[in-house]
């Protein structure tokens, strides 16, 4: 069964490969009659695009998304909103090297175990690159959120050892992206930035943290037993790119707690898989970017061990633009349980409501 | 959309409330032809049973699993698996004063709140007994995964600070069951045991964490971009009750390392979301429980603060008992991913293979 | 993929061998706070029941459900509802002649060769005793339906070369129950039980046809532009044994038709793939059963043609037991889309409607 | 639940509206290391083409197929397939008397109660035109097919009142492109295009059947006790615009027969859900379609009666251009259930078989 679709009332397809013709995707299950700002998902779309951060890799790709259906002058229709992101800027030679050696620390071996054969440029579809379709997908679901209320923001929290050292409900979030780099707080941004820029320096990388909180969504979002809300949040995080861990509420910090203390500790925003009305607040741990340009020893397709430098261009340190996707694939989970939510109560199904 | 089916290719769906007639549920998908070993399955039901540890709660449960169909002398038939679990020592009564009442930390409000009607009995579905159905599931999961090889090994890593100082690879795994912590390190497990019983005293609860290790799994595990092996997982373990965190490989603490460091280290067995066939190793973060002896303040559901003592039957820490639930959860993470693995290659069509 | 589960929102798994412990399911996805009228679904399980029309079987079940779980002094706690139906009068020696011989028209062999394994006594899963747990699935649909004033209703039309004269406009539905042959025509009725009664005493079968009807369907119900109502209604029937054949509206009539005169016909309630609001109305057309008393030839597992004569007890005719069926599915698909079409406007999402 | 995926393992989603910028879709699951003939799949769209037979509508589309994604030199990726076809001869203007019109017999009415909103451009997405998608998305699946030797051939058997007098094992099936009302028998073909021409003339239209033979399926396909083969056959067939009934075997006929009659007959290559390895046989009932040249009294938004004269390009009969999405539903139907059935047997998971 393949895994490219996300949700199940809100639901994303997504196709492409980091250097084919184009990528794309389709939101089914977008209610009609929604309003959609086209302009506001290709804003979300830029924050996200190679070039958007100094921080960033060089590659430049406009990342223009052409919409080719489910929306007639501004409004959904309810049927499929088909998308499409061509590729531009993809320097397929660059990879050519590539193509007999396996990258350490990337999918590079695993999926052609898998799959017996595997698009060498650029990483072809295990490449970052296929979140842009996310970002889409999550700025249209971004869209029907607004109509409850619900804000989606995310932040970088941690990078490498320098961490923020207020809690989110101290911080000033719309000026995230204000920073380079994504954080709240101007002067450890600005600590952060250099860490970054210091290991980009030293052809290395370095991992990060990124905490999302979303505000005013209502209580009732989650579907027991398997369908947890944070169990559906935690597997939308752990299925972007580079990330290691979620965690929500006092995460793992909760395993030397008493419940006694814990018990009066912010739940996270939910509590028997179900959201409470409360912030809903969870953490996600990126690694840091295998992609590296300093040599490293590897193997190739015939098994022996090769010296690899890589000559693409990458991210020394993933988390500035990992943002909009955490608060993208964030806004996914909460579309798609707003709406399976709607059928949990047998009063709502009187006529008038209908 | 209901939320009480886990897995695609290899499915089971539960029922059942804590102090209802029975838990039950169908495991739909299990290849015909295998040996089911149904004294194993009540092994592992024996390992998650109330009792089974005397660290856990005192409510006496038999927890004896009855097969109704799907299984003719011992063999899978290939039609669906239903099977059932009586509730035997259900003292309701107990949970009279919780009727309108909310548990501090519990499922409670947010359960009535979606759905306006609550079991108080127990906490009902939102109940961790839910979870001996999933240990049926998994043993069963688990008996297919042997046939490839697959074995699927948890233990209690972390009980509050007390955590083992030495990585799984020189840890005696089989060895687990013998100590009531289900820890696989004696000294260490001890001090653990110890410390559970002095929270116990204290009228208190603890967190701790659960390590899982999977041998044997071949590559190619795993459906990019969003069905990710570690996504499932990651799903699947946050699907547990009190579960606050998930992690694999490095985790948390990749956060801080250099690429050029992490790529040095044990990816967790799974990269670009496909199993590299290297042991898979992940984390499972657990909260104190909620319920503690000790009265608390809470509210009721007029809404006035109250004062709640407890007199249910409880663990004061729940990773002893959670240890056969996350290996459950992992064996059918893995079954249904091997059976989706089966259609990834053209070649394994040709007819000779059918 | 298995295929034990019907429906997305609503929806109904089941399981149990026909001479198995039981037979059971588990419905997911009902809605909280619904009256469950437990002597209803009983009722309606009654009339599938072994024994309940002379026209049938000679097996006697006495077919009594029990309910395990999701149901609260009568109202459904929005928690899976897991329900159980043992066998009694199973008489599996009845079967050992047919260990090694396939029957004619019988899915004995197509199952065998599938699984590699076959549950020989009473066709195993693949008997129509399976069909109880619709009932019981589609009887709490029934209750569900209700709540909007959807009436579902279908009737026997046609009985070898018998059939109704007039449309279902102008028939009295409710007598359907009075006659032993399920029709509501009583002069035509007699003629259906005498030609039952003559085949059964050639030790023969007969074909029929069932018409169904629904009556109050709100418009809306269909999701094009795959999962059309008439789509799902035309699988549901055809996923009833012995069913060949589904057609709404004119079906094959329409093929000789004029445009021009097809456009004042009654469309079958359905348009594009969605409820007109009209009354739906279609066809179902079943073959005679294959187990017939006559002597037949057919083959055993070693290829080798034999002589076969059936001792169990079968019904001659399928269709008088087969209404109830009709009904229960077709009361899935209709609560199954009537929670779908509750997501399909943005305008129902705004937070009063909550 | 939105509707636009068909299939479990192998799964097409679609996009487009009939006017829009574009169709396209998705297939999702096809394995990797199939060689894609994409001249193949243009041929294929080429005959559901306007234009392709003289018999249809006079709208001219090129309906080149652009693909986007999944395909590396001429071979799948087990990546998902994205394409694409550019509208190019939408004459939106014709439609505009459409606006607030209901055209009678159309889904114009009903898909605007339920959406709240409708593109009344050609129908929009409730046109025909999104067919093409079905028909790439059936080309990929049946080189799946072919790699197991199965092969799917559809033929016009019906044209109002003249029908084909051969059984489909005497006539031949490969010459049926040569005509252009696609029925294999020339005299009887002329004589169904004389009756098409005829009606056109009229101002009128004409229903017709298509037969559906697959030859090579391999036994086994099916997955009861819901999704069994004829069961999904059914969907896809009433899935396809136009459609009002499906049989397969002896269909309706099977009513009027004696079990020991039908037990002698061909089954229609399935039994008990499960194809027996003989020839697969269903026909598919289209209506006449609505749009007619003739005046029609019919309603508009405000609920008048008001008189339709129809300018819009339409086919007198839908059937010859319906033959190749018949097939291709077929192909999605076959294919995934190829996969599906790759895994109900525990011995093919022995490792050598990975």
């Amino acid at each position: 069964m393949p895994g490219n679709t996300f949700g199940s009332l809100f639901r994303l397809t997504t196709f492409g490969e980091s250097h084919g013709a184009a990528l794309g995707g389709v939101v089914d299950g977008c209610p009609a009659g929604l309003n959609v700002d086209i302009a506001a998902v290709q804003t979300e779309l830029d924050r996200r695009r190679p070039g958007s951060t100094p921080l960033g890799t060089a590659r430049n790709e406009t990342d223009k998304v052409e919409f080719l259906s489910g929306i007639l002058d501004g409004t959904a229709l309810g049927t499929p909103i088909g998308f499409l992101i061509r590729n531009s800027d993809a320097r397929s030679a660059d990879y050519d090297h590539l193509k007999n050696v396996y990258r350490p620390g990337h999918a590079d071996r695993t999926w052609e175990e898998k799959y017996g054969i595997r698009d060498h440029r650029g990483g072809g579809r295990s490449s970052a690159r296929e979140t842009a379709c996310r970002v889409v997908g999550g700025a249209i679901a971004r869209q029907l959120l607004a109509l409850q209320g619900v804000r989606v923001e995310a932040y970088v929290d941690q990078v490498g050892d320098i961490r923020l050292e207020r809690p989110y409900t101290v911080l000033d979030l719309p000026s995230v992206w204000k920073s380079d780099v994504r954080a709240p707080d101007e002067a450890i941004a600005q600590r952060m930035t250099a860490l970054i820029e210091q290991v980009r320096g030293e052809g290395d990388s370095v991992g990060g943290r990124i905490t999302c909180v979303v505000r005013g969504a209502p209580t009732g979002l989650g579907e027991p037993v398997f369908d947890k809300l944070n169990a559906d949040l935690g597997k939308a995080m752990l299925s972007i790119n580079a990330v290691k861990g979620f965690a929500f509420g006092a995460g793992f910090d909760a395993i030397g707690l008493r419940g006694s203390a814990h018990n009066k500790m912010h739940s996270g925003g939910i509590l028997g898989g179900i959201s409470t009305g409360e912030d809903i607040v969870f953490d996600v741990a990126f690694k840091p970017v295998s992609t590296i340009a300093k040599a490293q020893g590897t193997v190739d397709r015939s098994g022996r061990t090769v010296i690899l430098e890589t000559q693409g261009r990458h991210d020394p340190c993933v988390v500035p633009r990992a943002v909009p996707i955490v608060e993208a694939m964030t806004c996914l989970v909460l579309a798609d349980h707003l709406l399976r939510n709607g059928t949990a109560r047998a009063r709502d199904l009187a006529p008038q409501q209908r």
